[in-house]
């Protein structure tokens, strides 16, 4: 570093000496600074001292270039001299704050020390000046509880226990009731902790104060918790933090001061209006302690407010006015700051004012955080007023929360109909929107018993606990006893956008009786209840529900987005039904279609179960001719709904026990031993050696395709002939067999072989022209590895990422619950593996699939279909590698749509 | 191809056209006639045509180059002459055999037509002249046979029923009791089949018959199952088969002639002397099919032969005296060439020679097949007697096949007292050598479970079945009541190389009332058994056994490997027993010892359990401190064992349900009950918490580690006290720790963190020079994804190519015998992936790791551990790779290091 760098940035005056495009080196709070000085922006000036700056103390054995000190002094002497203060002159002292602030947010890192510039001295002569001693002595207690605090790790504790000494002895309960007197008391208390724990007294030089302040910032650089931060968030391109030095400003030092916080849109609907709250002669913090009521900024604002208050307009007038009455020209100030900020920003802001002795500074502006409607709406919106383009408007949208406009919700007359029956249970804690229906549960396991067979539940518990997790994953909706908004259930619920209802205390849960009690009513384990998320209401038996509906705004997004993405969105549906609804969310297809979850339904398990316990072909035949029958009517229903479109139906996938009784059920064995006339004990036999230690590295997949292939033939001629079928009648079919669990080559080629020998008879017979194809699932580790072998015989891949994710890591998805949270307690996992793809190890194999099999197969159609085609940050890994399409659950489409978009923007 | 070229090369006469080093176009037979022929051997003459028509021939719609049929006949014209002899001339007709023969062996091509040249004429006449109409007609006869089936296909049965015919008709049973006149009816009833058959009658142009046999030849190389063996042998690069032509000569024209095979080494003992057999006026097949009772060649051998068969010399010189004794000269001359030929082909000969009026020729020499032994003697004394180099005498050795010398036998001492006493129960077939001792298990389950808990156990089943195989793999021994030396289970137990009794019709075994009756006395599961697979016995109780004990040439051989191989081999050994066996069959460290094999042992196991029921960690700390005392010593035995080597001691591995008693078990709990304090129902739950669905990906190996640190921690002090203790009394240790089933650097340092702490802790307490490594197992995929990551932290890399397979390939070990057997039957796979490592897709996780790990630090030590370490082509495989050791069981690692060196010769 030369002499003739610039360490130092000062933002005042006419001109900042940085912008908004220098977060390198200023931060981004010191370039955000400096950028609304620029702009004209009332903002208390200061420099800011560069993240440079902050590398070369660290290399340098705390130690800063030659030339710092001069430029920092010089630079305060500005700032003294616009200000017409002076640091540590008692007559006129000039106060500080100091800040940290590196180019990315990043939490651990020493924060900020406010009143800098206080000493003993400075305050008495200071008290009488602002004729506001309490105001002064109460800045300098803060000063000492900071500066100790934060640039010497004094426990906050040490002097919090000082205050509640004196507010006990004074019985009061608000610091705010404490005087200056009390104040002067504490501060000469808090000087003696800091004595004692630093063995010299609080420094009194406020240039001591400042210097040791700003070593403080680097030095946290280099912390624990940041370094952890950093190394888990994998940021290794930062030189370090800025330090921002600033004029303090006060919102409290008398009725000509106020503080507050304002939008410039309504964060909620995304309305494009002014609004905000204030306080007269308060501090920041005391706008949302929620102590005093604060006040709307605007009187329309205020005149609502009332309203819906039941308050009216006169006592409005007389104790809650808005800023736009009482302070009318600062009002006019704030609200073109407002609109300039939101247009140089071109984002809806979120600003912090404070108004000292009738001036008014903007201490802060921000891109402010809004619902999902909001969001949509605000950048929608801010295209049509030409501020943004689409791009940066797609860019905009968090899509993960997007989630929240997807959600069904109950058809009003149907409830209201069922209300007015009498079936209303119970009202709960609205905690996670939606809405649910489905057969009561008392424990996670039944709850994942009951999904693996495709019923719908609702998770009924006194309250959750993270063993609980699966099961909630699992059901439809979450009902507890206890807890409130913030309880496990409730939270754990929001995360996964499922319908919850939680402290809902007219319950009486007995997991032990299998009973809930409710109103004198008992409810068994089975029975139907269902759930409004939004509105915490329990209702007994199914209310109808209908998917959500979109707004103008959001449908325009979307199309946006589909113009943009070269990624397209398939759908995992298994039922006609679901494969209308991804539909009208906008899939473009079908990824994954599961032959399986047919076979649970109650019509249908017999001849499944009848199947699988023939002891040979012949006595097999009957059970899969007419399992045959349903799944043809299946296929076509599922092939008419998305025409026009691929649909990926993936062959049997599960081992053969999952689909037999337990040992236990002497009925339901009875019932199988007439029906197909094979002895109770040949049955059981078979339903034992059909156990497996490893289900999920067992007999599954393609591996039943090659030991019992007429279950695979038969699935294959129900495709077929339903697509011939359709084709006669005109419809525009697509059909995608898609043969799973393939590891080697050769597992392929055989079940393709005769796959191909069927289809084309069928084809062939009902004299059609049908094109179809053959393809397979890419979701064993090895299949990655000789990607190129399968590629040259395949015509897709579908990268099953559970199973690969499952395998790659040798983690059971049903086991691992247990020690991956603790993983994640420990920091030994950022993210759960099975919810985000794991783009350093799985998504490594995903890499190699995708280069091997395009090279060797150029038209080779790849997608994904494991849970993660719906997630985020998934889907931008696997445009980057070069995928045709994402397929994910219905509800996830809009997601998975605007998240393809965002990709291309991001990556191009 | 231009009429320049040379398509045919004629073998005969002064000097062969052809020679040993042209096997790509006359294929390995036709080059080695010519090699015969140009030393000096005497061969019947004739003339190979190249594969390079048979390329030709395929690509060019069945016809040939021009100036082909012009150089055969040319060559032919040579052969007619050097034979005085002409095809087709009744006077003196030359008869021909045509063979295919590749440059590899290859199963399925057409073989061999005898005979050619033959025909109505003829016959008649050559009857006359040879005086011999019996052999002439059946030399027709045969003619037909082959002629039809070979070139045109024609099932050989069809000739065979008319054969049978004729011989019930005459009543007799035998070919040769058949006259000439018989022979002549079936030569009519021959060829009306032929007729019938191919609509033409049988050709009666000899040239119309070698043109039909070569081109028949020549269509077989793309016949179905050549196809199909080529590709699944993966062999790409031949041309084609060769065809050669070649004179006949016939051992069965009188008294003075004979056939015979012959070995210049014994076979069996691999002694050097001449030995072989053969009968006077006999064919070939005659030597083998047992009918006549073959004599030997040398006087020596033939007295030696009369002795151990009770002959007195009279009788042995009247009927069977050896070739030395009745054809002096042409023994002379065979000894001569037999001496040749293994020194020209350095190696010890299978030959196979006619003798016609007297005249010597040799049919083929090849490599001569010979037991474990003998092939180590004869690569011994080959490099002894200069013949060979050492290399060469390594890679003469079939490493596989050393395992026949490794078995353990009974202690004669022993095993005699035990006879005297009464305890020999029964004697069956000598299925598979070696010596079991272990507890009796009536079904494969049982004994998967008992050596899961470490316990030695002999399989007892009626009969074996597939299903069986993981049983037979778990026992130390098989026993049948039925079938013989070919029974499932004897073939199965020889593969395996495990000792095995079969047929052993004194027991009677019933598995509904678990008992096994023998001699009046009833055994049961759990009694000890001892069998001796070489001697059939059946013993009761346990006999002492004695490890192999090794010849002086199989020690210098060893001695030889070790010095060429760059890859050492480690053992994998849990006990100081186990460890000293190791060492004394030349493993130079442990690399896997297994520290849960120890804990089922009787006195430990109730604290394991202990240690996993505590509810908490102070709980924990009394069955924790008393494991540790018994692993300490374990420890010690096992690092003394293997002084001066290091000891890589993997941290528990299984999930820990695997060390509770069942649920149903009551009397076991209730007696943890109450040794430990903790209710019966809390067991009971603990015990169904723990278990889960798929323990393979379950909570296991590290995540143990991660989850309850204590124990990993117990153990981690255990080894580094135990080595202080013994380094203390001068024992030179080198003990390793190793963290099973990392899959992500952050479990590998979260664990590597707290081992490091304690194990300096102790050393330092301990004021002792000891240096120890840390490193982890690759055995998740993901690992070998980022081993550069996990190759920063970690001191070395063991593969446990065990769990890389089951996770790579999604395959449970535990089960997919079923599914595994029918790919094999299928064809799918080639081979059982966990038996030979699949270099194509878990090899190439195993290349990724290597390459990331080594470049990442180029100080790590890499090994594997896994069973395919002691398998030949992995071992080839991970010389490749560049590890640094390849671990294995005690009883291949003489195997191992065979193979190490074989790798180093084979890739250098």
């Amino acid at each position: 570093m030369t002499k003739q760098e610039k360490y130092v940035y000062y933002f005042g005056g006419e001109e900042a000496e940085g912008d908004r495009t220098m977060k390198d080196i200023l931060g981004g709070k010191g370039a955000n600074l400096a950028e609304m000085r620029n702009i004209g922006v009332p903002v208390p000036p200061g420099f800011t001292i560069s993240a440079e700056i902050c590398d070369y103390y660290i290399k340098h054995d705390e130690t800063y270039p030659k030339g710092l000190k001069e430029s920092v002094e010089d630079d305060l002497k500005k700032l003294e001299d616009e200000m017409e203060m002076e640091l540590g002159n008692p007559e006129n002292p000039l106060l500080l704050s100091v800040r940290s602030g590196a180019a990315q947010s990043m939490p651990g890192m020493m924060d900020t020390i406010l009143n800098l510039g206080l000493n003993d001295e400075i305050v008495e002569k200071f008290s009488k000046t602002t004729k506001n001693p309490r105001f002064v002595w109460d800045a300098y207690r803060r000063l000492i509880q900071m500066f100790s605090n934060v640039a010497h790790g004094i426990d906050s504790d040490e002097f919090e226990r000082v205050i509640t000494h004196f507010k006990n002895k004074k019985d009061v309960s608000l610091d705010i009731e404490l005087s200056a007197d009390d104040l002067k008391e504490i501060v000469d208390e808090y000087k003696k902790i800091y004595k004692e724990k630093m063995d010299e007294p609080f420094p009194q030089d406020p240039m001591e104060q400042l210097w040791e302040s700003i070593n403080a910032v680097f030095g946290s650089w280099n912390n624990k918790r940041a370094v952890e931060y950093r190394k888990l968030n994998d940021i290794t391109d930062l030189l370090g933090t800025a330090v921002n030095v600033q004029a303090m400003v006060f919102g409290n030092m008398g009725d000509d001061c106020a503080t507050g916080v304002a939008f410039t849109r309504d964060p909620s609907t995304g309305e494009d209006r002014f609004f905000g709250e204030f306080l007269v002669n308060a501090q920041g913090e005391d706008v949302v302690a929620g102590i005093r009521t604060p006040q709307e900024i605007t009187k329309k604002g205020s005149q609502k407010w009332a309203e819906s208050n039941n308050i009216d307009e006169e006592t409005r007038k007389e104790k809650y006015p808005s800023l736009e009455e009482i302070m009318p020209e600062v009002f006019k100030e704030l609200f073109k700051i407002q609109k300039k900020l939101e247009r140089h920003y071109k984002d809806m802001q979120d600003l912090e004012f404070t108004i000292q002795n009738g001036k008014l500074y903007i201490l802060q502006t921000r891109t402010g955080k809004r619902t999902a409607n909001a969001a949509v709406k605000i950048a929608h919106d801010m295209v049509d007023e030409g501020m943004i383009d689409k791009e940066t408007a797609l860019l905009r949208i968090d899509s993960e929360q997007l989630d929240q406009l997807l959600h069904p919700s109950f058809e009003e007359d149907d409830k209201q109909k069922k209300t007015d029956d009498g079936k209303l249970l119970a009202k709960g804690l609205p905690a996670s929107p939606g809405a649910a229906v489905g057969k009561i549960v008392l424990t996670a396991e039944k709850a994942v018993e009951a999904k693996e067979k495709g019923e719908n539940t609702i998770l009924v518990r006194k309250e959750t606990s993270p063993e609980d997790i699966s099961g909630m994953d699992a059901a439809n909706g979450i009902l507890t006893q206890l807890g409130g908004m913030t309880s496990h259930a409730a939270v754990v619920a929001r995360g996964m956008g499922k319908c919850c209802v939680a402290g809902c205390g007219d319950l009486d849960i007995s997991e032990e009786n299998e009973t809930v009690e409710v109103k004198g009513l008992t409810l068994k384990p089975g029975d139907y209840i269902s759930l409004d998320g939004s509105t915490g209401e329990v209702m007994q038996g199914k209310i109808k529900t209908e998917p959500p509906k979109f707004s103008e705004e959001f449908n325009e997004l979307m199309k946006w987005a589909d113009e943009i993405s070269t990624l397209g969105v398939h759908t995992n549906a298994d039922t006609p039904k679901d494969s209308k609804i991804a539909r009208d969310f906008g899939a473009t297809g079908i990824g994954l279609c599961r032959t399986e979850h047919m076979f649970f339904e109650e019509n249908r398990i017999d001849n499944v179960r009848g199947m699988i316990l023939a002891k040979n072909e012949e006595d097999r035949k009957y059970p899969v001719s007419e399992l045959k029958k349903v799944q043809k009517e299946d296929f076509k229903g599922i092939l008419e709904a998305m025409k026009g479109y691929p649909v990926t139906i993936r062959l049997l996938d599960p081992p053969l026990h999952e689909f037999l009784p337990k040992v236990s059920d002497e009925k339901e064995i009875n019932k199988l031993s007439s029906k197909f006339e094979i002895s109770v004990h040949d049955i059981k036999v078979r339903i034992k050696r059909l156990q497996e230690f490893n289900p999920m590295l067992g007999h599954r997949g393609c591996r039943l395709g090659i030991t019992f292939p007429d279950i695979y033939k038969m699935q294959v001629a129900a495709i077929i002939e339903a697509a011939c079928e359709l084709k006669k009648d005109g419809v525009d079919v697509h059909p995608e067999i898609m043969i799973p669990l393939v590891g080697d080559v050769n597992e392929f080629t055989y079940i393709r072989d005769f796959t191909k020998e069927i289809a084309d008879g069928i084809i062939e017979e009902n004299d059609i022209d049908l094109s179809y194809k053959i393809g397979t699932m890419i979701e064993i580790p090895r299949a990655c590895l000789v990607a190129d072998e399968i590629a040259k015989e395949a015509e897709f891949f579908s990268f099953g990422t559970n199973d690969l994710t499952q395998m790659g890591f040798g983690f059971s998805r049903d086991d691992s619950g247990k020690f991956i949270n603790a993983y994640i307690d420990k920091g030994i996992f950022e993210k759960d593996p099975f919810q985000v793809l794991d783009q350093n190890g799985i998504g490594k194999l995903v890499e190699i699939a995708v280069e091997k099999g395009r090279k060797a197969n150029e038209n080779l159609t790849i997608g994904i279909c494991g849970e993660h085609g719906g997630e985020p940050s998934s889907i931008d890994f696997c445009h980057k590698q070069g995928l045709n399409y994402v397929s994910c659950s219905p509800f996830r489409v809009p997601i998975a749509r605007l998240s393809a978009a965002q990709a291309e923007i991001k990556n191009s």
